[in-house]
């Protein structure tokens, strides 16, 4: 402390002075002509004439308070904790707000202490260039309609939300339990009020009483509106509500009509799901900022909810903002519209530069998370559907993650969807080798001519498959398995991308990520798939029972209305 | 939990519904028409249709969150913490943030020790219905140029702050001593740092690099800004500004022209001194709250400093707004003007209603907080002062606590100031009978005829006595003592009101304490007091070394800028 103060008052050198750049003021939403100081890690001065062991020329760039992603499934990312941490750091996200609950369906705990661990590992002169929050996940199964690779109950959750490895509970998605006041789903969030900590939410199309209910268990955030004045709502009844910036679903539009001059603190920025491919051509919260921005969004508000709202939120000590002893975690940027980001400092060390971190990432990859897929043996008659004539397909919300349940006439007996706007979808259990299959239709996706498959499917993560050919269907459910899990394709070709951590995320480096996923949705789109689809993460999300409205998990089709199993056949 | 939650959905009836109201919601800045429902002392909907064991008729009122004053030091207002809990939440109040400043420089931590337990045993059907945050005094004494009647050193404050009785760490007076890096200081900031302890600030006119300097200590509040000018700069620096309604100084006007909309949520609001008169004649928050929006602040705003905001600043979880799972602390105004206080909820029990507290107010009176006066004999001849014609003198600020130091030529031998625009002035020693007496002049306060005194001098607590004839401020300094403390005048007649707690609060009830005050007051003015100045408050800053420009303690007269002793002759 007296260092901190020595140095503010420039009886000592600082560390570190950021000069020629203009200092953003997240408090006032106003941007000053000032060196920014460092020392300790800390800032201790925004002002004139300080010297330091090292100056930085900000070249006329705008210094912000490093950005927040408040709500993060890493394992969108197809990327190691180790890679992703590359990317967002680069884009000048300082914290995420991680929930492993990929990996934890999939693994158990374990996945989420490989994350912990993997992220420890990385250093930059002695600092961690990204903090990675821990949230336990809440819903291990997401539901009980499905086949995961572990479960976690009320009092096993209890016991593990003790770890300081996690800084809260993760999402609880089982919306209907809560406001049922359903006794093991109420045991997790009472740990979480008992220690102390911050319990997120996940409730879309949550109003009136039942989201007052919600709210009185205890959760404080959420990233599920699907409307403007979801979001006004919810920010209404003191939630804070997580604009969603991510791959397969967005929420801009809607957050610029909600955001006003009284409610913007309440607001969050958060990805949720992001690929990699889209955070190294688009960016991370840096391209949430930018979107919001071009699509009318006050900046100064963009850049709260980065930033400042996030911190307030969380509970995140001197964090937030570019004052006095608050920790020297910012970024450089061009301007408050593009928002290119230059650089970026933690703790005032310099941990990336010109869109390329500078501090390395030996991998991690403990025996827990490899080695996963474990199927039941696949054929084409797996896929075979016989019906008497009308059938429910799903159609999927374009650039959203909801279904519509729509009826479609087929022809009477062994359907054949080739040549229709239909397409065949199968859920296989990939955890224990059960056997177990759900199929499934969907409609209006556009894919033909063969099967495309991967073993990323929320929240259970067994295989799904979508296709118009039955062989290349189970031909996709071998190559997956091979691979260890994966993203495969098969027309007159097999073309596999593996991700062997958990059949989650690829041990490669990013650029080899992208560059394959990019050819393989490439792939994908040449064979149909349209423009308002991601080719595999749309299919990732069919198997999420806790959205609505039609869904296949690997015990069949679910509708999220009844929150129950319904039959491929429609009675007529 | 799941009470709350059935309520919510109305599987249950609630404890208590507010009907015929709007419920003011301060994350957006508007009313609803809708109830308020309340159960388990939360509020669990706002809606329609709560089925309650109790409904309240709201009667066309705006139901706020409670009332937050963020710091006030409960011995200015004369009254037992008992009496003036009474007040207080009669004006909406729910949370005080108090300094016991004063009585602890008398009586030690035990001074402190006597607010907690007095307060503890106030109950409305079982609640608490004032909430008092104790912060322990960082300044025992303020000054080490004055007598007091305890101090606490660096590790001892650190060892009395780790006690669960303390919120955090009182307002940081010595504002020298933090920026120069003093040791025994920092000891103080760094222990509240260990405990996760907030610590209050008290910065007058701090800027620049010694304002980066105070932050960097870890100090996070401030209730001492002189103009808009010195708000925004310790706003944009994150600092919380408590805009300050007291009975001596208000910064109301300075705020409103500092707060906009961006920075509003940086603005707290306090008191910090607040006599018994003014709470009851003019009230609490509400009176600053009426006071702002009259003076052209937007009510959205003020609202939000009197509660949200102060709420985030302190972390007081689920407190600063009607939201689910808020706590049930509201209060029924009669709209966001005259913010009419009609009805105060407590935890959902109704405490006060028409200005009336409706709970009952047992008086706890221990031995160390009684007969604390003890003076040396005071003769007239104690206060002759001899000159050789050039004298110091200081002019109090209207309405304010500051003085500026001026030269007065006076006729050469001893000083006779009848007749004349000055008083003299004098500080008597009152802890250990040392006889020490400081003896100093006052410019245009326009007292004249006799003597009053009190014995309420900030920060040590001496005897403070001004007149124009030395034999009757003798005879205050004897009433004084008489009566172990209080207010005192003597013209042709003597005229005292006893402050028999610690010398600071009388155990009289509230009604008793405004109507003596009030007397006394109406004399004082009768013997010329200007209206600019309060009769018996403002001597009470006068001894106040830490606020400048010129002082006098009982060691004699104190220069702030030089933070040191001056002679009362000029050198000519």
């Amino acid at each position: 402390m007296k260092h901190l103060i020595d140095c503010a008052m420039k009886r000592e050198p600082c560390d570190l002075v950021v000069k020629n750049a203009r200092v953003y003021n997240v408090f006032t939403g106003e941007t000053e002509e000032a060196e920014l100081a460092v020392a300790g890690g800390r800032i201790v001065g925004i002002g004139r004439g300080y010297a330091a062991a090292r100056v930085y020329d900000g070249r006329g760039g705008i210094l912000l308070p490093s950005f927040v992603d408040s709500h993060i499934h890493i394992e969108s990312s197809f990327l190691s904790p180790e890679e992703f941490a590359r990317l967002a750091v680069a884009h000048g996200t300082g914290t995420v707000v991680a929930d492993p609950h990929e990996l934890v369906n999939v693994c158990g705990v374990e996945g989420a202490e490989y994350v912990r661990t993997a992220v420890s590992r990385l250093q930059a002169e002695g600092v961690s260039p990204l903090d990675v929050k821990l949230q336990l996940p809440s819903c291990v199964p997401a539901t009980p309609f499905e086949t995961s690779g572990a479960s976690l109950d009320g009092r096993e959750t209890a016991r593990e939300l003790e770890s300081p490895d996690y800084y809260g509970l993760g999402e609880m998605m089982n919306f209907p339990a809560v406001v049922a006041g359903e006794e093991d789903t109420l045991c997790k969030l009472r740990a979480a009020e008992a220690l102390g900590k911050i319990a997120d939410g996940h409730a879309p199309c949550a109003s009136g009483d039942a989201l007052n209910a919600y709210l009185c268990a205890g959760i404080r955030t959420d990233h599920e509106s699907a409307s403007a004045e979801e979001c006004r709502e919810k920010a209404a009844r003191g939630m804070y509500v997580q604009i969603r910036c991510g791959s397969s679903t967005n929420d801009l539009e809607d957050a610029v009509k909600a955001v006003d001059g009284m409610n913007f603190r309440r607001f969050l920025l958060c990805s949720d799901d992001k690929t990699a491919l889209e955070l190294s051509e688009r960016g991370h919260i840096d391209d949430a900022l930018r979107r919001l921005v071009a699509l009318g969004m006050d900046a100064r508000y963009a850049v709260a909810a980065a930033t400042l709202n996030a911190a307030e939120c969380y509970g995140f000590k001197d964090c937030g903002a570019l004052a006095p002893r608050f920790f020297a975690d910012f970024v450089l940027v061009d301007d408050l519209v593009s928002f290119r980001v230059r650089a970026v400092f933690r703790r005032g060390v310099l941990v990336a530069e010109e869109g390329k971190a500078v501090f390395s990432c030996e991998r991690y990859l403990p025996a827990a998370v490899r080695g996963t897929v474990r199927i039941a043996p696949v054929l084409a008659d797996s896929f075979r559907i016989e019906t008497a004539g009308l059938v429910r397909a799903m159609r999927i919300a374009p650039h959203g993650l909801v279904t519509e349940e729509v009826h479609v006439k087929v022809p009477a007996g062994v359907l054949d969807v080739k040549g229709t706007d239909l397409n065949k979808l199968a859920v296989v259990e990939r955890h224990f080798a059960t056997g177990n299959i759900g199929l499934g239709l969907v409609q209006g996706f556009g894919f033909h001519g063969g099967a495309l498959g991967l073993s990323v499917a929320h929240d259970s993560h067994n295989l799904v498959i979508l296709g118009d050919d039955d062989a290349a269907m189970a031909r996709v459910a071998a190559l997956l398995k091979e691979a260890g899990g994966g993203m495969a394709l098969v027309d007159g070709g097999e073309h596999v991308f593996p991700l062997d951590i958990a059949g989650l995320m690829s041990s490669a480096d990013a650029e080899e990520v992208v560059r394959q996923t990019g050819e393989l949705e490439r792939l994908a789109r040449a064979h149909g798939v349209k423009e308002e689809y991601e080719p595999f993460m749309s299919l990732a999300f069919l198997s999420l029972a806790v959205i609505p409205a039609l869904k296949l998990t690997d015990r069949g089709l679910f509708d999220y209305e009844t929150f129950s199993f319904v039959p491929l056949e429609v009675k007529q």
